[in-house]
This record gives C-alpha cells, sequence and structure tokens, in this order.
C-alpha cells in the first residue's frame, strides 16, 4: 500500500471559501456571524472536486490512501476567538470526514483544532474527542504559533500544551506540527513560514525534555522537517552542546519527518540521513507546489517517484510507503485492519 | 587560497562584554552609560584570543583567511536604541579592525551595522562608510530582524531598505544577511533563528523584484541558506507559481550560499544543487557547535573535510575556496593584491 500521511482539502467546494469569507467578514466588522446551517455542500459537490482532483491524481501516482485534514493555510487560527476558531473547524472537520465516508477506500480524516492565540489549548480537546469518536481521525494538526507568525504562543515544550498531549497520548493520535496562513509579511507562508514552522517545532522539541514527560507522544514534522535533515549535523552537534542524549535516543522515538521535499537530491538526502524508520510517505498534493517541474516533466509534489528512485532497499521503501505509517497512526493501522487490508 | 567568509569574533576578550553587560544594565535601569574609554583592551589580548583560538584553528585546518565580523549574537540590536547600537557597532567594528591590523595575513573585516528596531536603515551608513574607509571593511552583516525574533521589520525587498542598498551597490559591498540572539522563546538561537533567518531571507527575495532594481547587489545566505538548498524544487516550484523567472535569472547573480553545513551529506546537496559559482566556503568556527562529532572523530564546524570530499571538480574546489569569494567580495581581492596575493 502507499498511505501518504499528509493531504489536505484544498480543493473543497468554493462554498465554504464563501462560507468562511463571509464568517471573517463578521468578525472584521463586528456583525452577526453566519450560521452553520447557511453552509451547504451536497455530497456530490465533494465527490466532484475529490474525483477531479485528489483522487484522480492519486491513480495516476498509484497512492491508495491519504491521511486528509481540513486546508492548512485556511485554518487561520488567528481569526476571531476561539469560538469563531471552533465553529469553522467543526465545519472543516466535518468536511474531511464526508470526504472519508465517500470514499472510504482512499481517505482517512485527520482533525484540525479550534486553537486561537491565547486561549488554553485544552479548550481543543472536545473537538479532538468528537473527531476521533464520530470521525475516526487517526490524527490531528497541531499549529504551533496559533497568531499566524507572531509566535507569540510558548514553545511545544511548555507545559502550555499537556492538556493536550495527555489526549494525544490517551488516544495514541499522532500530531503533525502543521502551522497556517503567516499574517506576517516578512514571512511567506508556503515558502518560509511552513519551513521554519518545522524547524523551530524540532528544535523546541530538542532544546527540552518534552518526551521524557510523553514517552508516546508522537509528532510528525511536515515538509521533510523544514531545515532539519540538510542540517542533521548541526542539529547532533546542538544536541551535544545542550548536554542532551544522542538524537536517536532523545527524539526520534517521538518524532518523525514527512517527505514533503520537492525534488531528487533532497530525498536522498533526507534517506540517507533519517533513520528509515522516521520517514513517512507525503505528498501534500495540490498544495503550497502544484506546478510541473520543467527539468523533469513530472509534477514538483510527485514525490513517490523520488522515493522510488531513491538508493534505498526495497524493505526500507516499503516502510516508508506503508510500514512506518501504521506503527505511528496506530487508528489507520487498525482501520486498515477493520477494512481487511 | 582558502578563504573563510564567515568568521566571527566569538572569542573576544571578557572585558567586552563586561563592558556590553554593563551598557545593558544601564539601559534597562535607566541609569548611565558607561562610557566607550571605560573598555580598555590591548593588542596582547587581542593577540591570546587570536592566537589561542581562531588562528590555531585556521592553521591545523589549512585556512588562509577568514572574512571577520563582529559575534553575531551579540550585536543584539533590540537592545536599547540608536545610540546604544551606535556606540556598540562601533566598538565591536574596531575589535575586528585591530585583528586585521594584528594579523593582516589572516582577517579581512566585515562590519556590523548600528541597526535598531523602527529606526530608518539609512542611519547606519555612516557607520558603513566608516568601516569602508577606516577599516577596509569588504562586506556587512545585515541583520533582516533587528527585533530579535519578533520580525516587525519590513522584508529586505521594501523601500525601507533601499538607501542602505543604494551605499551597498555604490561600494561594491556584498551584505551577508545574519540574524542575531532570539528574543523570542518559540526561537532557539542557532537552532532555529539563525536557519529560519536564512529561509525567510530568501524567500522575501524570491517573492519580489529586488533585483531588478538593484541588479549588482549581493546577499550571502549564511548557514547553508537554511532550509533552502533542501528544498530547492520548493523553491523552483514557487517561483514557477509566482511567475517568476528561473531562480537561476531571478536570484543567482546576486545571491550566494555559504558552506556553513556541518556534516557530509548536507554539503553534498548543496553542492549539487546549487550552482558552484553561487557557493561560498565558510566555517563559523568557534560558532554555534564547537563539538567534535563522535562519527567523525572531527569537529562538526570542519566544513573544509566536506568540501574536500565532496564529488566536485578541482575547478570547483577553488571556486568555493577561493575564486568566488574574490568575485563577490570584490573589496577583498583588491585587497588581496595590494598585498600581492
Amino acid at each position: 500500500m502507499i498511505i501518504d500521511c499528509h493531504g489536505h482539502y484544498t480543493t473543497a467546494p468554493k462554498a465554504l471559501e464563501a462560507w468562511r469569507l463571509k464568517q471573517i467578514a463578521a468578525v472584521n466588522d463586528g456583525t452577526t456571524l453566519p450560521l452553520v446551517s447557511e453552509l451547504r455542500i451536497s455530497d456530490d459537490d465533494i465527490r466532484e472536486t475529490i474525483e477531479a482532483n485528489q483522487l484522480r491524481m492519486m491513480r495516476e501516482r498509484g497512492h491508495d490512501l491519504t491521511v486528509f485534514s481540513p486546508r492548512a493555510i485556511f485554518m487561520a487560527h488567528h481569526v476571531g476567538d476561539f469560538g469563531v476558531s471552533s465553529t469553522w473547524a467543526a465545519i472543516c472537520n466535518e468536511m474531511c470526514h464526508r470526504v472519508s465516508q465517500l470514499f472510504p477506500d482512499n481517505f482517512v480524516p485527520a482533525a484540525m483544532l479550534p486553537q486561537s492565540p491565547g486561549v488554553d489549548p485544552a479548550t481543543c480537546i472536545p473537538e479532538l474527542e468528537r473527531c476521533v469518536r464520530e470521525y475516526g481521525a487517526v490524527a490531528v494538526n497541531l499549529n504551533p504559533d496559533p497568531a499566524g507568525g507572531f509566535w507569540n504562543s510558548p514553545p511545544l515544550s511548555d507545559r502550555h500544551w499537556y492538556p493536550l498531549y495527555e489526549k494525544l497520548v490517551e488516544y495514541d493520535l499522532p500530531a503533525m506540527i502543521h502551522v497556517s496562513q503567516s499574517c506576517n509579511a516578512c514571512f511567506h507562508t508556503t515558502g518560509a513560514h511552513y519551513l521554519n514552522g518545522d524547524t523551530t517545532a524540532f528544535m523546541q522539541c530538542l532544546d527540552s525534555d518534552l518526551f521524557r514527560d510523553f514517552p508516546t507522544l508522537k509528532f510528525i514534522i511536515p515538509h521533510g522537517g523544514g531545515a532539519v535533515p540538510y542540517h542533521w549535523g548541526r542539529f547532533r552537534g546542538l544536541a551535544q552542546a545542550l548536554k542532551k542524549p544522542l538524537l536517536e535516543e532523545h527524539l526520534l522515538n517521538n518524532v518523525f519527518f514527512d517527505t514533503c521535499v520537492y525534488h531528487q537530491p533532497g530525498i536522498d538526502l533526507l534517506t540517507k540521513v533519517i533513520p528509515i524508520d522516521n520517514i513517512l510517505f507525503a505528498s501534500e498534493m495540490i498544495g503550497a507546489v502544484r506546478g510541473i517541474d520543467p527539468d523533469t516533466g513530472y509534477h514538483f509534489d510527485d514525490t513517490r517517484r523520488y522515493i522510488n528512485a531513491a538508493e534505498i532497499e526495497p524493505e526500507a521503501r516499503f516502510k516508508i510507503f506503508e510500514g512506518n505509517a501504521r506503527r505511528v497512526y496506530s487508528r489507520l493501522d487498525a482501520h486498515l485492519k477493520r477494512q481487511g487490508r
């Protein structure tokens, strides 16, 4: 099986964006917020957007299954207050749930959280529980910077986040650490903020003993780990200077990297530097980089090609494509087994 | 020749730090600032710190020359106001000047700028001119985030910075884009903020037409370009999506990457992905990562070994070690020629 652990519903029906824009306008103007019931999206609307986009490309590329979460840039936790984020998260999570119901062989949901700047992350627990129990969510996306490029929340190693981690551990639910839209003019969202978020999150883990407190907590650092694998020597050296254990022991029981690195040399480095057990196949396709690489004639985000071409053993390839995902996303594995897969 | 384009005076005599701590305390307490004349550092003090540290290691590693600037983490432009930064920059620049006078064969100065959050960068021009004219500075370090992790200055592509660029162009002086200490608990200074600064600066250039306005402006992105070479496919794809020219044309006449990447696979990727003409040898030694890699038995920051072991032609190695630095740092080349080198 080929499991893509990082897909977002970037192609959701336009009505979803239109509703969100109404909500944002109401927040900005202080007028009445739109009702959830004003948003009407039919199963056919969903089928169309998926069949013409994600599913078509999954078939072309031979991906079997995508862990599917709401569009990252649209999480925009900085908008409004907790109530606004809650309503928006509930809507987006329901959309991904519906996709997974309509295409049960191809999509499994992961949840966004109703984070809001300055609000206790424990407030996200009810939505998290709802998504696990009602929707069968197999993971969550956790935004380390709900302010959107202003980075005024405590680091991920702070006790601020612990109530959420306790729930993640209880459900054995991995968290992909994924920022959202940047509101800071310094940071281009997909060209700087995403990668910075990845590097920052990893270093927050390194410079702490978070996983001593939560030995079974699992973080996926997306976009190939930001700058981390390229600077693996730097991070090994920093761990040494900070008198931390070797990274294998200190972080690699808990931290995993996806393969959203959009060229062959990047994937070659990733698979050479990071232990294979810590690499999860992903493309984030129909995402940040949708074009065709003129050098190869294939989509930049067609990461399966790079994994196929990497100089690794078949067993390593199996782990990256399927084995590791089943291990890290234990609820996904259970779900697949219930489906007889 | 082996030219290390990225060295800081991290080992300056303790009296320098003591003076700075007095200055910071006075800023915090609103008391009288210390006088510059209170700081007394003899030539012997300088000789000792250099001979026992940078020069010793340069000899061990076979580096001939270091472009030497004040300690990056100590620039701390967020401290106090423009006056405070000015005094501090003048002191630090003089220190590097004195190093270059005492060891003219081995060190050439680069200047830090007296930046201050919210202050017009044009105010840095007098110090820049002084360092070029009186000290023979061959480059400057430009901090894109003088607030120290709060990123509230405009992006480097903004006209805010143009007066400074005009002066850089006039002197044909390259700028290394280098952040300083992070005051934001989210960002570990050397493990996150530095790399994020590099990635952010590159993307600010990519998402603009800065080099159409300044076709001869030259930026060095340190620390191997942050996350950029590892994600070169992503950046090529983003340039395409943003309808920019190919990166070679759009940025690579103006943007250069140093080799401060502290393991072999990182340097292998850098030299494979980035055109050789855009790579400048550097180690930032006695810097962020001072330890010995237990896997190799050599210092993590002994980057010369990685360049030597990279699968590149001798001509490429010459360019990385010397040729490119002479081209990018034209004042360094002129200086060396005056020395008969």
